[in-house]
């Protein structure tokens, strides 16, 4: 295996990083400027994968900071509801707003974001914030790259990924780009190759490797040349991710690994990614093969991207189990 | 007549300041947190008075600043269907984002604001943004508080009001103080004063003016030496917010006017403070006395408080003018 | 007289704004890439004037803000050998450092000013650090236009003003501008301006008044214009310089008053405005004609100009009377 | 040899970080406020060692910004008088300022320093500005704790980390903690934390790495646990300074290595530790044992504090070698 994962701690799963609101537009397949409802929904990409871990029957955890009004209040009661443990979920005490998401859906290929993230509530988690203990009970810490977007939350999380190194927690980072909040280019490069330095798993989009790699030479924008990078520092693991044309998983072993897709009815594209990670990491859990695993993460991502949400939409094992067995007796198909 | 307008001027309202987004919460009368679905409004004081002056068929233009995103192209949209001149509603290029109010309406008499204005558009309106050729053209120049909150915006807004003194507009002041952006009482207190000094027509609660004179002695909290004091400078008429004991309008001739008020089916009080200047400011430029403009003011009112929205409820003479009738006749009771 | 002083306080003289620190080359006529070693002086204009003002035997008190470090505690003991009463001179205790000005003396004729001003003390002082009583007990108040570049300092400034006007106190109003702190030429502007509103006496160079006038129309550039302007307000005198031309003094009644300029054996032109402005100062208070005053002024100047340092150089009345004589003899040439 | 230096490089020793000002007491033992002048010198750590170097015969450069005035005009002609390559000195066009330490020396051992880091121009370094052929053709780099204070320095002093990796550049960590423009001890720990994690030779007090150490479990303070950690990333030598008590070395190969003191004739303590690394430095590329190059780094720190400035009393070989065999002959003794 490319990576094991420690046995007997409390927790499978924990992440760190956003947690925020996604307001989705209700009127959809039209400009913003037209919709006049939006629904609430629990969103930020660790906040949706961890959701999703827990639909799949893993028993997780959350470090973040939310903010002291009704929408981190919001947030709070949701995770708990889900089953995550928040005990390490903090409230902001300066003032701090909840981030936001308007999400605007012109056609199923044609969405994109509208954020909010001045003076959030997450990116104010502190160091001292951090549980050690919680880290060191977890099988897996999943970092967001977001996380790493300002300070304190910056520091906060390399200090998570220092415990995880201390203690034998694997850890992941889903790159996960965001154009906020950095104040510029060789920032992102800067800590994002410094998470990556010391992470097992890595996944990101060719954009965001690339991205990482503006003080390198990889002209030819070689996966090969980005994952053999990072086996030199921690992974075991490196996904890169080419959008319509899939992802491959390298692996420290020299494997070079694609799965299949499958057809979905597509209402928009948010959630791909985060529900993909929670299937990917669910099969890893349980021993199943990288293929396998990866199969089992694009179909959980169809399910999320055939709804109207991301969060609320996360699959349970047998939503997914089902939905392949309908994609092979040729249930579905795209639309 | 304590204020006189001048006369042949292409515009007769012409507002400064906030441009914002309400999402007002569509499931009512229970904690934001079970709110699960928002509508999203124009709003922000001044953009609230300028659409209800509109209305009622006065020739308006708003000066102010939209971020440029769907939220601030919904927001010209709507100013310009509603028969506003927005030549001087410029786009910010900053990255600035659209102020937002999240409201909550637990009861009727229990609401409250969730605000976002974090790096808000409104506030980096500069003063070689303010049209001098504009406010000349208008007989009633109409200044938000909030549009004081922030540099640049507080010095465009002081801009204005040196316009206005110098082309005869008459300057009306609203305090609308909000707890966000302002970095001290003091600081609030030095730029409302300074704004008041150079108003005609100043209008604020009781709990607003107190604030202004937290560097004066008036221990009993005297509402004539409160308009005494603004008498001394340029105003000729300063109306006193009681709450539920209803306003009172003081005139530099000595007057002290209240009006008679109306029922209402209250569904949440917000924008009751718009409707009410909007109405009563059309009652003065339509030549009425200070009472009677004071009830028509307070009618708009009550039928804003009894709908769901601010700015899309703000109602036509005709409306205002039915209210009131159907008052008189009794159809009308509070509930 | 265009301006009258209150009898009866307790003090002729109070400023408010800068106090900081002069770094003087010693090593001079020659770039300050070549000055190695430097001598310190209490520096800021309305430090100097005060400074000058006590020299003439004038009873003054200063409100200011200064750091907690050995700078401030120097500026506190030079203030307090002075005779100036530093009742209202407050220690900051949030890390701000005093305020730097490097002289560098190319030639008596090529001087410039390298500023140190970020987090400086002075521009922290809050408005509930300025002492109302002390005004109230003083004849005449002058304000520096670089205590408005920043907040806190700015509504300190600006409330000060409106404790001179309660209580009668004379105000004058140095413009002093600096192109440091402040955020644009707009801003300047908008501050300067509501200053001079409340103004009994106004000094400015040419080019400061034509930037306060940035927003009007004077394309002459016409001091009676200008003049005139602040007669409309609350001025008496306006003071305008026009560098090696000498300076006008315009007062109320119509007058325009020039002063005899006195030769010196010129060393560098820092303080010059600032001598020139105590002892033009020193002549009102004493009742003497504005042509007298000035002429006093201009002698003071050339004091201060023909020395190495500003404040240390703020001649008393018998120096200005005896450099006077020995112009009036020949004994002083220009050189 | 515990760290091996790369061959056939064009420079000897290249530093990144703090170009700043001395102003240094003239009239010395006596608190600063009785202090009038100061001589300007050039300072800053990194700078001192560099000049240090250079004045020992290495071939040196240094990767810098200063500001865009007299100052920063000043330093790029001292450092280049002095021999040092400046090419990747840049010049900071935003109105930053050079970095000041006004020194206050009131007994030799009662020394302190008046610092102003507010805006200072090293801290404008960007990762775009760092050469990674200069520190491709350099045996080896130093970087200074304090580059790590503050972005955008500091990711472009850990991307000097990684070039350094990548052209097997020896790193040298210099902690050179100051309690000025970091936000945070937590922060502090994380950046020093990461830099150290990618140096082969580490310097710092045992305050300093207790400081690094604020997240682990190290409660005896032991050296060896705190040497054995780096020594588990990429360190080959740690020193830890114990003041008076002396440094100790230790050595990758379990090796502890102290160096005997030299009398000296105290005028200050400032400048010490600059001059010892230089000193140690030296010796280790010259192929010294351990010992012989810190007794080198003790003889060239007696002579720095024996003097009133820091870079500019930096010996050359001649001198040290002067120094240690005077005092061998007993003629130099404390005083």
């Amino acid at each position: 295996m490319s990576v094991i994962f420690p046995e007997g701690r409390e927790f499978e799963f924990v992440a760190i990083g956003r947690l925020c609101i996604d307001l989705n537009a209700n009127e959809i397949n039209r400009p913003m400027e037209q919709t006049m409802t939006f629904t609430k929904y629990v969103g930020g990409s660790p906040a949706n994968i961890t959701i999703g871990m827990s639909r799949l029957g893993r028993k997780t955890a959350f470090i973040g900071k939310i903010a002291d009004d009704q929408m981190g209040r919001f947030i709070h009661g949701y995770l708990t509801r889900e089953g995550i443990d928040t005990r390490n979920v903090v409230t902001d005490k300066t003032g701090a707003v909840t981030g936001l998401a308007f999400t605007e859906i012109k056609s199923p290929t044609d969405c994109s974001i509208l954020m909010y993230r001045d003076n959030a509530a997450d990116l104010k988690l502190s160091p001292t914030e951090v549980s050690e203990e919680l880290i060191a009970s977890s099988r897996m810490l999943l970092v967001s790259g977001t996380a790493l977007a300002a300070s304190p939350s910056r520091e906060a999380a390399l200090l998570a990924l220092d415990y995880a190194r201390k203690h034998g927690t694997v850890v992941v980072l889903d790159i996960d780009y965001r154009p906020y909040t950095w104040k510029s280019p060789e920032e992102t490069a800067a800590y994002c190759n410094l998470a990556a330095e010391k992470s097992d798993i890595i996944v990101g989009t060719r954009e965001e490797f690339d991205q990482m790699e503006r003080f390198e030479r990889n002209p030819d924008r070689s996966d090969r040349y980005t994952a053999e990078k990072w086996f030199g520092c921690k992974a075991g693991i490196v996904i890169i991710k080419h959008g319509k044309e899939g992802s491959i998983a390298y692996t420290k072993d020299g494997g070079e690994h694609r799965a299949r897709s499958f057809p979905a009815k597509v209402v928009k594209t948010f959630g791909a990614g985060d529900s993909y990670a929670a299937g990917f990491l669910h099969g890893l859990l349980s021993g199943w093969t990288i293929e396998r695993s990866m199969e089992f993460g694009s179909a959980a991502a169809c399910i999320v991207i055939s709804s109207h949400s991301c969060s609320d939409a996360m699959p349970t094992e047998t939503q997914v189990k089902d939905y392949i067995e309908r994609c092979e007796r040729g249930e579905i198909t795209a639309g």
